[in-house]
């Protein structure tokens, strides 16, 4: 029988940077006891936004960090985008380059994640915020 | 009982840029009634995309633009697709920079987006053209 | 009824570069006999990724992989993240601005792409590696 379970998490980010959510997802899916399905994740944020990466080493996600802070820096003399601050447009941007919306495969009660993959919710504010994740699931079992 | 919806919208660009489809699909969704479950977004061209972002103020969308004209300029000496012309090879790279495909929750009969949250068709071709959007909903009701 | 699908590819990469999966994947669809319903593909990977895109003229290719090879190159003077090689800290940014997961919907017994449009895993790494491409069917029929 096919089964919809639904939830928000509620996320504290503190300024700039990835946030990692793979446990907190994990713990929601032993909570459902969903053994098989997919689990569909989704940020109602435009400027904060959801990778997938590398969670072993903590130097892979600096250097994400990094390279967006060069590629989409604060200070573009032609951003005409600044009525909440100088990381106005630069958030927009960084949140178009990653992800909005997530799909990942649950197998034997688990997301099946590659060995080293993490979730993370990108915030691309200077300043810490509250940010909500909609998680869905399609129980298939 | 699970129920599952189709259409494809039919959307006239005007050349590079944001065109927002937000209140199109929300009017889809209205007409099938559908209360809850998952929509599926998904663009069945390679020189255009699907972008979520700030619906408020222009000057965010007019930034997301610019980045992109910036980024990935008509113009570059090493490009070598250019059967269609200079905004040929750029086009695809704009589009593989940006999404093809979104999944959006339903709750209570709308698409759950942020308050400040749009779709957008993000057109990469220099003249204005007729793009599809495949629409697919699940409905868990 | 609803049905539920699933299948894992094993793709072999030739080092850096676009490798299309898009027959593969049509293939395991006619096999399952699928009509209608949503495919959802995911790499269970950080230094590889998805990404859709012209599936015609070999060029467009060439430009995808030049433009990321311009724009994220091996050798930063920044990059901290150097373990496993130059190609290291290069490959999960590279991911990052492309796709670990994509929706296509199935009609009539395949994929609705565009005329032009494939599927394709984007190795990041110098080296050949061996790559999984999960595979979910939603059967809707």
């Amino acid at each position: 029988m096919v089964k919809w379970n639904k939830t928000t998490l509620e996320i504290s980010t503190h300024g700039k940077g990835l946030h990692d959510i793979t446990e907190t997802v994990r713990a929601q899916l032993r909570d459902w006891d969903v053994r098989e399905g997919m689990c569909f994740l989704f940020l109602p944020h435009t400027s904060a936004s959801l990778v997938m990466s590398e969670n072993w080493d903590p130097t892979a996600r600096a250097d994400l960090e990094t390279f967006l802070e060069r590629l989409v820096p604060e200070k573009e003399a032609w951003y005409t985008h600044d009525l909440e601050g100088p990381d106005d447009a630069t958030s927009h941007i960084r949140a178009m380059l990653t992800d909005t919306s997530l799909t990942i495969p649950i197998d034997d009660g688990n997301l099946s994640l590659g060995t080293w993959q993490g979730i993370y919710v990108f915030e691309h504010r200077a300043r810490p915020h509250r940010r909500k994740v909609l998680v869905r699931v399609l129980d298939m079992e």
